[in-house]
C-alpha cells in the first residue's frame, strides 16, 4: 500500500456550502456551514457541526429551530462573509430578505434557491470543538424556476461545493451519469 | 414570496458520493452512501444514514467500525453498482483490492483516492427509514499523488457529487474562490 496517513481530520470531498440561520435574541442571524449532511429519509433529517462558540448556536439551542439555506454560486461572496464575522460583533440581520415558515422562528433567506426549515431533534457533544446538531426537515422551499419535473435542479440552482483544508470553493461540473442505473452493467447474470 | 413547498424531503445540494465499507460475517461488503456529512472537527466526526434493511448495517453494528471511501469519477459505474445490489444477494467482497488499518476490521478500498477509517460512537433511530450512524474518524489515508501541500486536492482526486431525486451524478466544476477570504469585501469599517 502506498497511502499516507493524514490523521483524524474532517476529510470528505466535496462538502456542500450552506448558510444556517436562526433567530438569536429575536433577530435573524446566519453563518456558513459545510460540516453538514443528510442523514435520514422519510422524514428528511440533517446533521451538522457548529463550533460551540458560534453566536448562532445560542438561538438554535434556545428556539430548537434553524434553517439551512443553499446559496447559488452568485451569492458566494456574501456566503463567505457570514462565515467570517460573528453575529456577536456584526449585525447580520439585515443582509438578506428573510421569510418565516411553519415553525415561526427559523429565518430563511428569500434569495437562496433552496431553504430547509428544521426542528432540532438531538444535540450531541462528543468532545470536539463543535456542537453536533441533528434536525428534522419540517418543510422545504424552492422557487418554480429552479425546479425540473418538480425536483430542485442543480444546473438551475448552481450551488457551490467546498474543499476542506485548502479552503476552496468550486462550481458543479459536467453531468456524469444516472444514479441507480450506470452500475447495472456489472450485474451478475444470476441476479435480476 | 414566490416559493413552492416541497415537504419534508432529503434536499441538500450537492451531496458527496461515497462508498461505505464494513466486514459482514468476516467478509468485506460495500454500499453507496450520499446521505453523509462531516459533523465535527478535532476529532473529525461523520454522520450518515443507511436504510435499516441494508446488509452492511449488520457488520457496522456488530463491529462498531466502518470505512468511508471517496471514489474518483472514473470509478462511478462500480460505485453505482455497489448501491444497486445488496450484499445479501451479491458477493461484493472481491470487487476491490481491500486494506485494513488501525481498527483491524474496517475494510478500505485501495483504489479510492481517499479513505476514512471510523469507529461508531452513536447510533440513532428517529423513526425514519434509516439507521443514523455517527462515527469518529480514527485515521485517514490518501496517496501522495492526490495531495497538494499535504492536503487532498479535489482537482487531482476528481470526486463526484450526487443530486437527489433526479438521481444524477456530476463532476466538480470550475474554481470559484477562496473560503474565509472572498467575503472580506463586505466587512464593516469598524471591524478588524
Amino acid at each position: 500500500m502506498n497511502k499516507k496517513t493524514l490523521g483524524s481530520k474532517s476529510l470528505l470531498y466535496p462538502m456542500p456550502v450552506t448558510i444556517v440561520g436562526a433567530d438569536v435574541d429575536g433577530k435573524p442571524n446566519f453563518l456558513t456551514i459545510a460540516f453538514i449532511g443528510i442523514i435520514n429519509a422519510n422524514p428528511g433529517m440533517v446533521a451538522f457541526g457548529s463550533n460551540r462558540k458560534h453566536y448562532t448556536n445560542k438561538g438554535i439551542l434556545a428556539n430548537r429551530t434553524f434553517s439551512i439555506n443553499v446559496p447559488s454560486q452568485d451569492q458566494l461572496e456574501i456566503t463567505d462573509y457570514v462565515g467570517l464575522y460573528s453575529g456577536a460583533n456584526v449585525d447580520k440581520s439585515r443582509l438578506f430578505e428573510v421569510f418565516y415558515g411553519k415553525l415561526g422562528n427559523a429565518p430563511m433567506i428569500e434569495t437562496c434557491p433552496l431553504n430547509l426549515e428544521c426542528r432540532v431533534t438531538d444535540t450531541l457533544d462528543r468532545g470536539g470543538i463543535d456542537t453536533i446538531i441533528v434536525g428534522e426537515i419540517i418543510e422545504s422551499y424552492c422557487e418554480e424556476k429552479f425546479l425540473t419535473g418538480g425536483n430542485p435542479d442543480v444546473e438551475k440552482m448552481k450551488p457551490a461545493v467546498f474543499s476542506m483544508y485548502d479552503n476552496r470553493y468550486f462550481a458543479i461540473g459536467k453531468y456524469l451519469g444516472k444514479a441507480w442505473s450506470i452500475g447495472k452493467k456489472f450485474r451478475p447474470k444470476n441476479i435480476t
